[in-house]
């Protein structure tokens, strides 16, 4: 049984044909500049070369057309016919507060994604735009929207709830709802596994860092807090992310730097983060090198980016009243070391503790164990596998 | 020697005459509707009653001689002259990052007061009329400049800066700063006085719930985090105040909403908290009455309250990498069995248990220390005293 998982940016589509027995990628690809010039396919078979396809794409429907045909052509398909792919799942960035889980899509889920819209006005238009172009092109496949959202939502009231007039959280939905909900949900999964324990035993910390960064408490298999919310600005400093700020700062810049309040949100999400405290760069990998370099600013940037994970650890270890297993996942979370090694230092209290040899040595893809002899908690390098989450559950509502 | 401590608002001038050397309160009261019609000054002489003098008072200048002639008033005084007054300790909001410690004022210092009234707009405008009256009223006098953000000055840097460009916080200096830092100072001081151990040995959270609420990290005696931010209104959601929000909800309640972003703060800063959510009070008794009534918005408001506070506790225990004492303080922290309860609950993982009797026994003005037997870290409740800081301060700078 194989499933597609397909991930609708606003002029990019990823893909990933899945075979859900042996949990392999058959193929995987991406098209991009969807409905701009020069719109182009890159598609890779599991042990071939990526190729490079430039066709004209003017909306969604023709990229997932031109996805088909590729999947399903003589020269780098994988499959023989459309009807191999029984399903398809939706990666979709907003459930609102109407989809606790992942859904199969029908009518009624598409109207209520539009409805939704308003909460992720810059993602969930292009997720309802590849739904319907998937519906267009394979109208007999049955379809499943996985939300980013939904991991969260057992996240308790006195958790989710900011202290704003309750009747603007019941007309508006203005609420914490978190993010990166599948990623959280498979390294969670993955820790129980790897420890050989039952989840429902285990509580544990999953440090999502990546382009976006968030972290949860997971306590017992079930998601109680978390970093993101309303939106995914708020939580960690990010690449070019903010995080947290005094909402009165907001205010006082606008005043001084003369900003609408939409100019002053994009300069939050796109100027802030690591990149505007240090000045060189979003990417983790030029902040490390520039450190070694001796600058401060980029050290600054580091130093900040992970004392303020070292705080919600403590955060959610209080919130949870333990903690078993501490795990990073994502670009940053798997391959930074200097940012684990600032996380780990001086976090005895807690239980934790790394082996800093272990921290330093090269991510191959697998899961690390980097907790140090006599460590408490076990700390985990686990890589994450969003689109296999997507396969999953696609699979378990469609089987 | 004895210390006049002042504390001026913008319609108001609060005062306390302290004897330094007993450090008790001979007389205290406050001057109310400065510049307003039918002005008036509260005055209490220790051990005495309450009076109430109807006098115009168009200004600050009026509002000290006030204050004076009534210390040295045969019917109401408790001091001969004015020379009695040794020196007078001003509370002030907002030090910027020009003081880290109080200092004696001179014009210089009223010139950087001035210039840091943009960070403090509502309160720094009246500290400064404050100093300025008295120096009209009592040239003479030393003066002392008392600052709410001083205590918070040792925060490193990567506790106070915030992930907007470097050059904005150069330029502006928007940061974090802190305030209640005289009560955080108090109240961690008397935490190691009372223990019996030196501070300097001690990790102590203080936990200043009041109108205002924030929280301080005391690490061997320097605050190194707090969560109050550039101004009052982060961290937790108090009385009428929101704390931490996704900036990105500000946008999108002020779209809907219809506000500009004053008004957004205004709305943030004096219709949220945990009046917002209950829509009862911002007061906690009644907030309390109300739970005990059934009204679950009320609960709600308590337990949003309770949980932000326990987050709090996690994250500066993970940021000291350990724990010796809990502090509450201020009228919520002394006075609210309900929500020191609700911290305390499932609190082990981090060597808090209270004792839940304790707990409920009733404020007698005096420390009291509520460990359950066998807790590991000391949990107090020490009533705060704002005025006397100053008047030690004040004395330590003029002696």
């Amino acid at each position: 049984m194989k499933i597609l998982v397909l991930n609708a940016g606003s002029s990019s589509l990823k893909y990933q044909l899945i075979d859900i027995k042996t949990e392999k990628v058959l193929a995987k690809g991406v098209c991009e500049r969807i409905g701009i010039e020069d719109s182009l396919l890159k598609h890779k078979t599991t042990g071939q070369e990526e190729i490079v396809i430039n066709k004209d794409m003017p909306s969604h429907t023709e990229a997932v057309s031109l996805v088909l045909n590729t999947l399903v052509s003589e020269q780098y398909g994988v499959i023989k016919s459309m009807d191999e792919i029984s399903a398809v799942g939706h990666r979709i960035l907003h459930s609102g507060e109407d989809f606790k889980c992942s859904v199969v899509i029908t009518d009624e889920v598409i109207k209520i994604c539009e409805k939704n819209i308003k909460l992720g006005p810059l993602h969930m238009p292009a997720n309802v735009m590849g739904i319907k172009a998937c519906r267009k092109v394979m109208p007999n496949t049955p379809m499943v929207a996985v939300f980013d959202t939904a991991f969260h939502s057992t996240m308790p009231e006195y958790a989710y709830m900011y202290a704003i007039p309750y009747e603007d959280y019941e007309a508006y939905k203005v609420r914490r709802y978190g993010f990166h909900g599948t990623s959280h949900k498979y390294v969670s999964s993955e820790a129980a596994r790897y420890l050989g324990r039952d989840i429902k035993e285990l509580k544990i910390i999953t440090c999502h860092l990546g382009n976006g960064s968030s972290i949860a408490a997971v306590c017992r298999g079930k998601c109680i807090d978390t970093s993101m919310g309303f939106t995914p600005l708020e939580g960690l400093p990010m690449g070019t992310r903010s995080g947290n700020i005094d909402p009165a700062a907001i205010e006082y810049l606008m005043n001084k730097k003369g900003y609408n309040i939409s100019e002053a949100l994009d300069y939050l999400n796109k100027k802030s983060g690591v990149l505007g405290i240090s000045g060189v760069s979003s990417d983790f990998r030029d902040l490390v090198a520039a450190e070694k370099e001796g600058n401060k600013r980029a050290a600054l940037a580091l130093d900040i980016f992970s004392y303020n994970i070292k705080k919600y650890i403590g955060t959610y270890a209080a919130a949870m009243n333990g903690l078993d297993c501490l795990v990073f996942t994502a670009g940053i979370g798997e391959n930074t070391a200097e940012v684990r090694e600032r996380v780990l230092a001086g976090m005895e209290f807690l239980g934790i503790q790394g082996d800093m040899e272990k921290n330093r040595e090269k991510n191959n893809g697998k899961i690390r164990d980097i907790t140090a002899s006599g460590g408490r908690v076990k700390v985990l390098i686990i890589p994450t596998n969003e689109e296999l989450v997507i396969a999953r559950e696609t699979y378990e509502l469609v089987r």
